[in-house]
């Protein structure tokens, strides 16, 4: 499989079945999580691996169409940690490095043969707060999103949605 | 080539041949971002291709450390289009859903033996209004980031920079 049919094959998955993954898979995950480029190389993130059940359930109530996370073997809740990011300026960074960090582990959950869906939660304060209060996090630490990981439960066909009149040429 | 192996192999490239970038490889690139997820699939990009070397030359001057994009071949502006974000709250989700549209490209680049490097330009407000005047860019058009591309003309070795202690389990 190459990889921009990988690409094309990462949808966004929300039914799983129950089968556990691998420790090696996740570990795969966050190797391939922080091998994402960031802001001047600060590595500004933080990564919670949620497998308890009880959690998982409280941390899909912080979307309304997240419930589906209670479901899944596996969340992982990425954070940023404002104490890497190294002035005001760059402060901000952390959204974009965190996405890359999630948007990596979708693509390389793919060849894993698992399945996974981004759960937004910045920069909404009512789904922070939960997530925050959930996993005992400091107040340094904000979560981005949820990725909610799993074997498929649910065939979805590869696509892009390139849309032609989204491309400019040197200039709008 | 796995998929982790690739995502391994995408580093920061900043040195370039002159060999151009065949169009079918650009096409190909941005098919690739978008089948990046969005929020409620709002798909709010829009791509400026930058091949023009005067404009590149310009766009260089964004950013202090981003004199390597007018040596470049091809850059490409990924923007956030305002007017396609639902409301007020889901707006800021451009910036993660850009994020997710340059790190596909990143990782797409790898297999088609190009370098690439993003260059940070939100929310940096100096950086964002040279972009817009230099690609006359509307009031709700938002350049989150440039992606110089091109043949690369520097070797680096694939890494991760997993770090241990950056991985947490169920709280924090």
């Amino acid at each position: 499989m190459s990889i921009y049919e990988t690409i094309l094959r990462r949808r966004s998955i929300r039914r799983y079945t129950q089968q556990p993954i691998e420790p090696e898979k996740i570990e795969l995950l966050l190797k391939a999580a922080m091998a994402a480029p960031t802001a001047r190389n600060q590595q500004p993130w933080e990564f919670i691996i949620v497998d308890d059940t009880i959690r998982r359930e409280k941390l899909s109530r912080s979307h309304s169409a997240a419930g589906f996370l209670k479901e899944a073997p596996l969340g992982i809740v990425v954070c940023g940690n404002l104490q890497r990011c190294a002035d005001d300026i760059t402060q901000e960074y952390w959204i974009q490095d965190c996405s890359a960090a999630i948007t990596i582990m979708q693509i390389a959950a793919v060849e894993l043969e698992l399945g996974s869906c981004w759960i937004g939660t910045h920069p909404r304060t009512e789904r922070i707060a939960l997530i925050k209060k959930v996993l005992a996090l400091p107040e340094i630490i904000q979560p981005l999103g949820i990725l909610s990981i799993g074997y498929p439960d649910e065939i979805k066909k590869p696509r892009t949605q390139f849309t032609k009149t989204y491309v400019h040429h040197n200039s709008w």
